[in-house]
């Protein structure tokens, strides 16, 4: 699907870690039947940064050819070092992906020149859009929003950002000043705000495991329903909560997954799965908060 | 040389970017001749986690090579996927490194048992002792003192910890209990503490650029005349702070490095280089520190 | 004016240093001609907390006797002791104004169960509403949105909360479980936001120099025309980047309030004033703004 | 006694809060039999900032009489506004005390200019010596190393400094380029090295509890024992951490003190006590390591 034409929700889809080409498909197809068809594949969410590159591909290549013509998928092709993202993007265009995402580079802390300088290598090396990623929370540092807006200024190959800093003020400034790219906004709290200031493409983490609520939020907001839409974001916010506190952040999600019918396996290595009673508490106040 | 038979300096060595083979040489040598016979290689000082891993294998193979029997080489090889980390550490280990190191898996944030269980499979994958190595600077979080401990008594296979966490309970605690491992500080500030308190090791950034400096700094100690250490330690703390202020911060090292006669040519993108300004105002402060 | 008939925007009111009594008319009647009749007096943007007690006193008794029944008087008495509290509550009390604001007690960071303790007196101590106020980045902690959700659930007596952590997901939380409380939004970024979420007062620090963009902002939400809201959001921050990186916060509001046509005296002690470059260079941002 | 020439272990003692003037008779006498004869009174250690201004005035008093001329009596004066400043710190110098410390100015940040302006103030109207103070943790801001050294330099009426930043370059710095002032430590894992880097005061929280403990380091280092002082150090380390993780931080420190036999009452409000449970697991471990 062409980048630009897309508007909607994008899932920060997980990745499998067990019968992985049947997860794929089990996850994709539950995320259409529940009106989600935008995948945002090996980020943050997806477990990426810490699957070796080589399996890094096969997922990448797996996803993009399940989708196919059936949604939109950005590959994110983020690592520490350029090498590493040149190879992954020139295989994300090879296999047919829609675009690249790549996060700001990480270990190290990096000023608006440098910041340039990367992206300028990463566009010239890829075939296909690429869309920065800020997510101050694992990049290791937050860049001013001036400095997000300076970087988009000054890389014209970039085509967009997805923005998980939860800087409101940033997003409004994106969403008015940058309205020819593809500006996607990343933190599930800011759903329905970013909704409000005028941005159509919302990245939801949440999503990966309640596409159906999700999809519900934007339906509702917009319809003109604030009301059934405020609802429905204070829900995904207690979800949000439910689930970052549980334990390890991958292993509550692929737990959250497996309980609404698609088992992924666990976290990806080193992180560690719940233990029994972690998994127990979690199953429990999801099941409450589903009533509601 | 055998990893717990050595004591003093390890210098936490500068990658060449470029005349590779030649800068490896110059800059060994230039270290042997000051007094420095530790080398701490492709740590964060030496930019390894933003070079790719193929350029990686090269420069720890060109190290290990040239330093031979004449000194000690830990090999970084931590990265933010095991299977890089795994990679790297087999190639370091058929190369003929001494030992690797491994920093705390990063991008994203790992409790106690998804730390024993990464170490647990490092060791595994190792021919050569394994380190841990903690630097909440750049890994993105700190690790509690105490969580440092227990995994060292967790993964009996884990030969010992460069800590680079600036806690001086830690070291004092670390010298105490660990006498038995390898353990090494890695703040420039406290060359001169974490000897007082026992520990054989220090790995410096500052050795890098002034081996001459930092081993005058021991063996000031070692001789008793701490009046002399304290100079040198202000020195090493001044050298330093100018250092870290002058621009990115490999651009100043490698800038440092080149005004002493060892051109490593300038930092790995996608770091940017000192501008002309930053270049001449670093001279001139070195400069002038250096007459005191 | 009673408390919770209370709807509209509240202005964070400067406190003049100079021409007391004078000072106080201008900026009160530059408000009610620009649309807001609300004050929150000797908050985070009056300096509140750095004029001396017997000081504080006159300016909540000029500030309460100058509006009268023209608006909302809410005066804040938080300090790090809970006697100057008390004291300075009482005195609120007995001078005449609506309510009375308590920041978070600050210098050390309290519990739950101690900041229900601290409530509770003052609640006990006051003849007048009382409202909490969290202010994460002058207290000096951050109190997760549960605990202040448990706080206002605790302490029957607290009437609401003034909530400047910027942290969306507490606001919307806020508006839909505490809907018979007094709850204002803090941070200029979220006004907009605020609105959208159902939260009926906005405590602006924007609105002390602004009150006319503030109320325009406001209106338009009201009216229906979200373009325009959007517009005028855009413009809060935009007024607000500039005046927070200035120079000193207090210093540049004042010269800005002056630049309005209300000059108030120079930031309290030990505030230092703007330098001449620093407020030739705000006057002319300030201006350059006005025009779009 | 006259500041200059004391030279010592000085105890951030607590504040009784029942029994008052007997509470002050008790820990006094046990600190003297003890062998810690500086008193550091009302600082963050003793509850000061929380303590209302009367309240405090009346500490001081208590505290000045009683020492006398058996030891060095230091009040912190600080407060968040300078009124308050001045007229704790014109109490203290009727009552008496040695010399008054000043924490920097908290709830708002302020840059070297301010700072610089505060402290002019206060040494204006002291009759005694002023410190400044400075602690990150409770004044809610780092201070660069080289903006105290300014602060010191620009503001010749200070006498010296109470440094809590842990800071061990600053640390060093200080003791070298600052001789002829009164230099302290502030932070009790760097009591053993503020003695190593030449610094004569050594401000110890563990000391008002411990003093016995504390003064035994220090006789340990000055007779040349560093294999004794590095076990004290260690104990003092781990009394901190169990003292710090036990509850309430000044709930568990009066804890700790009626155990030794000083009953000083609990913490001032609104500071919790320890819970039954807290209490008694920190009467276990506390007995615990005594044996050690």
């Amino acid at each position: 699907m062409e980048l630009e034409k897309f508007s909607g929700t994008v899932s920060a889809v997980l990745t499998p870690s067990a019968n992985f080409e049947e997860g794929v498909g089990m996850t994709v197809d539950f995320h259409l039947k529940n009106g989600v068809n935008g995948f945002f594949v090996l980020g943050t969410n997806g477990e990426g940064v810490r699957i070796g590159p080589e399996k890094r591909k096969r997922v990448a290549e797996v996803f993009t050819n399940y989708v196919g013509s059936k949604g939109l998928v950005i590959v994110h092709t983020g690592a520490a070092d350029l090498d590493t993202v040149r190879d992954l993007t020139k295989h994300a265009s090879r296999v047919g992906a829609d675009a690249v995402a790549v996060i700001f580079p990480f270990y190290y802390k990096y000023d608006l020149e440098s910041l340039v300088s990367f992206y300028n290598e990463v566009v010239q090396a890829s075939d296909l859009p690429v869309l920065a990623y800020s997510n101050p929370s694992t990049q290791g540092y937050r860049v001013p929003g001036r400095t997000v807006e300076a970087l988009l200024e000054k890389v014209p190959g970039l085509r967009g950002i997805k923005d998980s800093s939860n800087d409101p003020e940033l997003l409004l400034s994106l969403s008015r000043r940058f309205s020819s790219h593809f500006i996607a906004s990343g933190g599930d709290e800011l759903i329905l705000y970013s909704l409000t200031v005028g941005i159509r493409r919302q990245v939801s983490a949440i999503a990966s495991v309640y596409p159906d609520l999700v999809s519900e939020l934007r339906r509702a907001f917009v319809s003109g329903d604030m009301e059934k839409a405020l609802t429905l974001q204070s829900k995904v916010n207690n979800v949000k909560s439910i689930l970052t506190e549980a334990g390890p952040y991958h292993a509550a999600f692929k737990h959250a997954s497996k309980l609404r019918g698609v088992d992924l396996g666990g976290p990806y290595p080193p992180s560690r799965s719940l233990t029994p009673e972690e998994a127990e508490s979690l199953t429990r106040k999801l099941l409450s908060i589903e009533k509601t």
